[in-house]
């Protein structure tokens, strides 16, 4: 019993086990505050589109930004690769299971049309919408330069694991605090996953941290690499990371979580943990308006040595406004998020997105298989 | 390992995790006592059949006090909405799963007819039968008054989530303090399920108290608005602000564990937990007497643009009388829930609900893919 | 977080969720010595045939004997009701499982026939064979009697839940201890499951106490009255109680851990855990020499109004000696068990039952979907 | 509560409950180094092929050492009872699953041509290869004498437990210490699986310990002995022992983790936890060179008289180069295993294997039914 211990294990948590506890008091819907601030940018809902190409296109970024929330073109995609993604994104859609990964990789591996990045992002910019647009590290640089300069208002520097020191001894190293200060824009950074990385990542001048490594159980990260944070465990150390820095700095830097969530009930849980806003994949690529029709893949599927995710249809459910404000006929969680958010603030009796944060959560039992037999019952 | 830590979380217990360890002495079961007192008004077992139009008319309220506990008429439902309910029942029941969603959005948004209910009260009164009646906190005041005055005996204020102290701008706050107050009748109000709201509602002078929010993990609460706590925890803690408010008062108010419940196990295990008695909705929506007609559906169904829950499809088992006393020819605890808790109690050494509150419980791992594969093969 | 405490559970394990460490020294198989003393009746291997009509006649009692274990023939089934139990057994074996149920509660409901308590001990007795009958508390003074004048070597008194002091208003009350005092032949009780209850047994005087109430997590005790302690934690906390019932007697009076058994593994589990022998019920329904034909049931399955469990299709697998001494063509644990037991203590380096108890145990994580899933692929 | 304690369980853990945490800095998967020292002999990948004969022959053990890893050759297997082996395993992997036990039991019942372990360890030397062998502790005198003699490289002794010290009434006993030291060629032994017990073998003067009992949930160990504990707490016990030799003595043994393997993630994983290399069995049968022509089956499957564990079919998936080295079209980490094991590193932000076993993990849920549910509508 008293081995030596070779290193010690915390317990993490996501979304199936945990639950939020209701309030003392309750309030009305009505009376709640969800806005999110992004280096001065506010958004009226704290929903964020992700930077797939299943979901977040030209006019999927119109739509979202006058919903009130933002959607965050990926600039690597096949939205710059090719004149008429559309064709690109019908060839994916339509390809048989068996060749997708391998189609998958050649599509990805044209080379990027530099004039296409800034025609995107005027498109969406005369539509009269905030525009968002993301690149990996290794691009940052270039890209973030090419997308200022076409007019975007927030740039997002995005990979599985992004740090603020890289060490690289084949290309230039991306240092993440030269890219805030030189650049005239929000920067959001990300994922990232612990205290400590999230920390650095603040100190870099970022205007946002997106939060998220290989959340789901089903998540591909975890099985091709070992590596991944279960999102309430990750949104908890994160979150406590800004107020560290808060305490430090008086600057509040808003956490976004990113990844794995399935429903409206995943989304109060995170900001129960204690994020800001949510960016969602899968839920928004049901939308009608979302370019992947029915189907949704990550931006680590088609890696040409080492895929992570494939091909996932998530059907098509409704428009991206009845997704986001209803109504819905569905008792799944996968309509009406705004107003999912709004009563599960209620019944906690808070105003705020940030009071929310503070809400009792308790650890509970995840979906049994009795559970899951009584629901296929139904 | 030593990150700072934004929130703690207790882990919570549902049905499935616990089981109760039987005692040192044992008992006859035909020497236990199970009454439940709610308010002055006595009931010979600890029984109460849900606020659901599935599970509560007029008939199996009769039914139900005659055998010794009581039933709950839902006064926002089918049966004060339509001159004949048994009509709308049927169309529920027959619709097809694609559009009973929408239909059931459809029926329930019929508006209340005033008579209808004097006359629901009066048809049980007149049956010699116990009157209870519901509404939630926004129609509780209005509703109340009309309930009253055609006879109710009991009073019952319930919603997803009730608390002490509601905040609108919208509408009229209903203080449950000045309910509890002003009617003649004993009040139960719930639901509740931490010590802090539960005990702020013993203090309003409610008789009862509902305890249980998203109480199954299947239970669609959690997976729409995040919110759930699993039901042995959730008793735990109110039978602890329970006791608190006995000592403080000299007051033993009934707590009653509403929701999640599938078989007499589980009966056992909430007054195991703390509870006085037990709110059922499945379970007898499975008599031959329920005018759901093997069909279960709760009040947050037919939410116009925020549905949580189905219909489900429960059966039609056997009589309210068989399901409540037996004899059973079933090993599932479908059948014969007084005597299945008597033989518990008898098992446990106890003579009354409040000794069975003692007996020692253990977590016990639930029902696992083995365990499950084996109970198939049978 | 500072929530006052109703009741505080301790977490309770199964055999699924623990696994044996081996040792630091191993040892050949050949060399352990693995018998069972009740009363000073020796038996070579520590195995208990369990008093269920589907595993235990005349028949399978004297294969057992003479294979070094111990059958316990149940006095109050078929074998005594019927003078022809095999037509009995033929029926219930071959009944449409819809009345199945109905059926056994009918056959079972026959009086008892008490020229063929002693018919029936006699036969077993005249072949040799040591003779074990059981008997529920409310019949154990009156079969004790017949079966002890018969020639029965050992009595067992055994239901679900048997206390040392059981309170009655209907009945005469039975005195373990005076039972224990006034028969001249070793008395085995139970079942029990806690430290306090088993100690209690331990001071009556019985030659081994029966450990297990509940056990599977698919057992119906647990579904239909709520109760029910998984094995791996109600035998160690029975050994506390023999260990300590040892220090103030010097009596080493054994645990038999007694049902959820399904392999070979929970075996070794149950004694690592400090049982001393095991009552297997399922495991010997699948002998060739079982009465049940490859069917299995509780004793609890007939009862008139609250049956527990059903009847078991475990089929049929081979002979009692291979069960018992393989050699084993399966990797299922279910046969060659003397075999495996053996094995097991070889690897863990240790020559006798009760230095097995001192093994190290783990938690370990219970049967995955995800292990299922392989295991099925294979 | 206060109950006595029999005795205490830690909680173990295998590859589904842990995951790793990302680094705070990252860096390019091409600067990591992984190669593995075992006695002086330097792989340049930590990857060995299971002793197993579905595995590993002439023709396999020649590709891994040039792939620059290492197979070890069974020597009491089908490659040295048979002249040609591939008829056997042809017989063996079309066999119907009913007769593949008994069958197996039969092929391995033949007895050994002491002729045949020179030729395969010469056919593997001759074309520049490393060579291991491995036999178990009851023949590794008479083998190590052969194998040796004939050129191998380095000798494993391997069993389902190995212990520094076995007891034996029956055949000499093998003292690990004495091989060790009269060998010429590095020793590697195992299995074991806690602290005490590899500090005892690393006592031994062994060069490498191969660290599995029973790793897997569905492992039929567990099934049969009880036995087992999961590969995580398994591997960071043994190296913890590790560490604490090396501190003695200052001398750094490799640690191997063998079994329960089923994609890169839980390479990386057993590394993170401590492991200097891995052991891999069905991992390496799915490759086009493997004997066993997409079947696999462990050496304590055709034990005589207890078999543990049975012919799995794993199907057969690329060239072993491509398993080890990529580029892979799934997203099943079975392909690019040292991709992803660097690919890991670099997002870890560590340079070495010494440096990955320093990572924090965290315990995380494993693959909920939730989760699977939703893979497979992917």
């Amino acid at each position: 019993m008293d081995t030596p211990q070779f290193k010690q294990l915390r317990q993490s948590l996501g979304f199936d086990e945990v639950s939020i506890v209701p309030g003392n008091i309750t309030i009305d819907p009505e009376q709640t505050e969800i806005g999110l601030n992004i280096g001065g940018i506010k958004l009226q809902i704290p929903f964020i589109a992700a930077a797939m190409d299943g979901v977040t296109d030209v006019r999927f970024a119109v739509e979202m930004s006058k919903a009130g929330g933002l959607a965050v073109l990926n600039l690597e995609g096949v939205q710059v690769k090719y004149e008429n993604p559309d064709e690109i994104l019908a060839e994916l859609v339509h390809a048989e299971p068996e060749i997708v990964n391998t189609l998958m990789q050649k599509i990805y591996s044209a080379p990027l049309k530099e004039y296409l990045v800034g025609k995107r992002i005027q498109e969406i910019k005369r539509a009269g919408a905030i525009v968002a647009a993301s690149a990996t590290p290794a691009s940052a640089r270039y890209l973030s330069k090419l997308a200022v300069e076409a007019g975007a208002d927030i740039f997002v520097v995005q990979s599985t694991v992004t740090s603020a020191h890289h060490k690289s001894n084949y290309r230039e190293e991306l240092k993440i605090k030269d890219l805030c200060r030189s650049l005239p824009v929000p920067v959001m950074v990300g994922n990232c996953v612990s205290y400590q990385a999230c920390l650095e990542l603040l100190e870099t001048g970022a205007s946002g941290i997106l939060v998220g490594v290989g959340p789901g159980a089903a998540c591909t990260s975890r099985t091709v690499l070992g590596i991944g944070v279960p999102q309430i465990t990750a949104t908890m150390d994160c979150a406590a990371a800004r107020e560290n820095y808060r305490q430090k700095t008086g600057k509040y830097i808003p956490i976004i979580t990113d990844g794995g969530f399935r429903n409206s009930g995943d989304i109060c849980k995170a900001i129960a943990a204690g994020a800001d806003g949510v960016m969602l994949g899968s839920i928004f690529a049901q939308a009608e308006e979302a370019p992947g029709r029915g189907y949704h893949w990550g931006m680590a599927t088609p890696h040409p040595s080492l895929p992570r995710g494939t091909r996932v249809k998530v059907g098509t459910l409704a428009s991206l406004r009845q997704i986001l404000f209803g109504p819905s006929n569905r008792s799944d969680g996968t309509l009406n998020l705004v107003g999912a958010l709004r009563t599960c603030m209620g019944l906690c009796g808070v105003r705020t997105i940030q009071e929310l944060q503070k809400a009792e959560m308790v650890i509970a039992p995840s979906i049994t298989v009795e559970g899951k037999h009584w629901q296929l019952m139904k």
